[in-house]
């Protein structure tokens, strides 16, 4: 039987309700072929969880961690206070402001410790699993050519949806 | 037949269409056994009810309040302005504003007169609820161990959901 | 020589170019005579001062924690998630978005783990301080009698100026 | 000597530092020859002056009210919530988030108390006494004509400083 | 066959879209015999029939407009341009962006020409319909003493409500 | 069999998710007679689909690009970085930051590139295209009559709405 | 003496304090040689000026019209639902709520009215005047021939300045 | 004479203006020792530079990007939607909107195409060039190092300014 990897990538949320969304994050990295393990861990409700997380981070091999919060979304924050991997933010919208307080808990980190902050929501889970490959792919050149093979095939997607449209576009005659 | 105690925190809000969400903070008062009443009293409907309500709090032994009020949310202002009792408000997200009214309507008030705002609806409403026992816990070391109690079990049940996800988590090999 | 009373609120700000706006509280306190003291310690910068003073925080007889901080505030967030006692935020208007960064990221708590906001900036100094004096105030009668007081000054301050400006109001006749 | 007139409108401020804004208000009214009063009075550090000044509005026959304030802006709202006058608010920019907490905190009133919001600072306290006048013109036909007359010169000035610009103009040939 | 009284508040909305929720405005100045009328007329869509309306507003008697619209919502500032009666604004939440275009659209009138805002969505056509009461109570004892008994019956309810929830309270007992 | 004629609107939207909301546009095009075509087009997945389709558009006879985006809004400003064609932007509210996001991703353009930007979602997608016949018009003498007769459509459409309704209207006997 | 051309862009602004803002405009268009002429007339105070001046812009030969206003920015609204040219906005920063009210007003159009609109203050001004020089290139190759001339001249001057940056950099040994 | 090394990283920003702000980011690199360059170029007046640049980032060894860009700031965006290299956004408060469309045209990238955000300014400038290194530390143990030493650093100023204050701090004795 296969061994697993141990993973490269930390995937933390502030409540399993952020499984859903963050879920995305695991399957991207996945389709990358990166190992990595989603963990449940609140900032402000298990901050010794969170604590104890963070500080075994480097010895465990851990390269990069991404963390979805909503509301005063601290999760990031205090990962980036913590270790010195790149931190990755996906801000949730789980509060009725509609996300605009986690982009704003999450990006407006003071100088000296930053977090690399991605879309709000689900389009964020995606983006922050690519991030972490871009960032792993500085060091790994199959990684890379997985991204740029990633760029073509999603350019060859949107090329065949456009040939698809302009073919059943509505060019009329005008007199 | 018990007598019930009489009323440590007052919990108000501006419509009988915020029970709902305001019911959550009796439910967290009662689980902490801080008695406490209900009652449905609008800044701007009904201000002589809440005039002789906020006259009444300090003789009747209410040491906290909180209010819940959606749009221009006033409520927990007026009771500042007419006691000396720490005031808690929830902002509900109850106009097509989204709650940013409501938050903004109480928490800047100024200087002279503080409000504690806790976060906009259903999670503000369990935070007020906390908030007083925390302040009541100022004078009272068995409510005190109970807060130390509710911490722990909460980064308890954040650490067995961890664990779970941990487990059930996308660490595939890359190669 | 008279002997320094022990702090029984604990004033902390995320970096010393926030002194001159929370220095505001400290005077405040002073004016009700409640001991207090000025700590500079940065939920991102120095985690493990926050920590350790978190943990300190009971037993030395802190009462009440007040955190001034700017961006993505987390400081009073932090304090709360480690301690029980009531945790005062004020939001500070550091950065270029203008306070609504320091606003969400310090309100927005979720449920579990309260914060009390106060204002935006010098305000919510203020604020935050008399919120901390009404606090106390629930087991310390003469406290109560001091806020009393300061309510009813404030209002004759006002009732004065009132005066003033009535008398040399605008009042002509119309025809 | 003439006696004064008692007045039909009455300003209300939260601040003394609101006079210079508000002063326009009286400019203007004394320009339409209307007689009105200025009275500082906070709905949160004055309520029982506010209280006692709204409860004696109509039998003094002040036919409207203006209130100004900033932040968390409850005058006008609590000044409709006491009397049955039309209450003009004028939201202030007096706080870091610029005017936006004056301007929701004063025009989301719940369904049953209106209060009638102008623009935030100086162009609203102006707006705030044409308005009055406009309101005092339901049934006073000089009143009407003078503003008929306010808004015809208003637009000369404007033809005028248009003629000037178009004349000055920069009408370029193209070739 | 009694024949019907001409209006005395003149109704407008942009949009047929916009009836349901003007509706209650109609409703309201229903409940005080004020005869009113309803108009869909766009600012954008037919200026020649707002201007045509406006032009007549006085010589028919109309006392107070009240304008409903969303997005760049400028029909109360365009009538507003063309009359000298009251004109209250109704902000509707009726674009992706919440409302907030309307509110400002509506409010921030330049000096010279102002609009009475109320609140975003249907509680603003409810408060529209009693500020024009209101307006018109300035000299209409009946109306003035219909709208004191609507504030009583208002206070009641709640009070009613109150004593229900008060009742049915959560006052438990703490050991 | 007619050959159709040549495109001079090219509508571009960033997903075919989008295809709903745009193709209001090719609809409007249509009844006014203008050949449109509609493309599928990243700027951000398919980059040098856009910058081939952005080089050939003045060759090809395209005289007015409509582009449809949300969230990070950047594909009217990239069109609008490689061509000379005016360029109109359709921010659509795809993200759950309602669209306040492709709004300021498209509008706030820096000197020396401009976009033309209409509302946010449907409304926008129905103006851009009227927008682009109205560019067309400034050399289409048909086209500009089609816009007057559309123009007189709506606002005879909206009069009719306004009969019905004052009719139907709720002017009630007042005593 | 050379007979000035008669003007083919309209520049309109609400108020003469908005002079020195939309002078950019008029330098640029005059850069590109295409005659303009600058006028003050406001939507809300001098109605009837700019209804006159919107209903002889087709007849003049005017070909597009651009429009700077702050606050509740009605002017490009009013002019396009009185013209069918295209009109182009320039929200202005001149209230204290810093163009968002400006930008809301002007961009959120309802369907079938049009606008065109720019970046808040001074960019908006400049990109005005080159959308309109973009849209009466549409039928004029020599305006063409400036525009690509003009897109040139800007990446060179980038260029350019890229060049002396690189050359001043900081590329210093890592070791 | 020393060599220069090849640029690791490569800051961009989109006007001469940002070098103020941006070259923050290579103080901050060249203290940890990485070798960086500086370069002028706009999404949207240089677009075939910023094309040109891009299409060379992997082949000259630069292995992250940062670029500043304010108001519909797109360099970020056009970065990444060209090459594999983690992009990492710094939103400059360049507009009158105060940084908030930078942010928000920054951030919310689509699925598929990520951008690393840190915050508007100043802030965002120096966390981009730590974010960088910690990007390069994924692979490089002496950066690690220094990452290290800089944590330990800056949580050592703090604990220094912390004693300070104490020290200083106002503790009055309470009677």
């Amino acid at each position: 039987m296969k061994r697993k990897a141990s993973p490269l990538v930390g995937i933390l949320m502030g409540s399993d309700s952020d499984l859903a969304v963050m879920g995305e994050a695991t399957r991207v990295l996945g389709e990358f072929g990166v190992p990595c393990e989603m963990t449940v861990a609140s900032a402000h409700r298990s901050p010794e969880l969170v604590s104890r997380y963070a500080s075994a981070v480097e010895k465990r091999g851990i390269q990069v961690l991404i963390a979805g919060a909503g509301g005063a979304a601290h999760l990031a924050g205090v990962l980036a206070s913590l270790t010195t991997v790149p931190v990755i933010a996906v801000p949730l919208a789980s509060s009725p402001l509609g996300g605009f307080d986690a982009l704003l808990a999450s990006v407006q980190m003071p100088p000296g410790v930053p977090v690399a902050v991605t879309s709000v929501g689900a389009w964020g889970a995606r983006n922050a699993a690519i991030l972490a490959v871009q960032i792993l792919a500085t060091s790994d050149r199959s990684l890379r050519r997985k991204l740029v093979a990633h760029k073509k095939r999603m350019a060859e997607e949107i090329e065949k949806k456009s040939k698809q449209h302009s073919r059943g576009g509505a060019g009329r005659s005008r007199r």
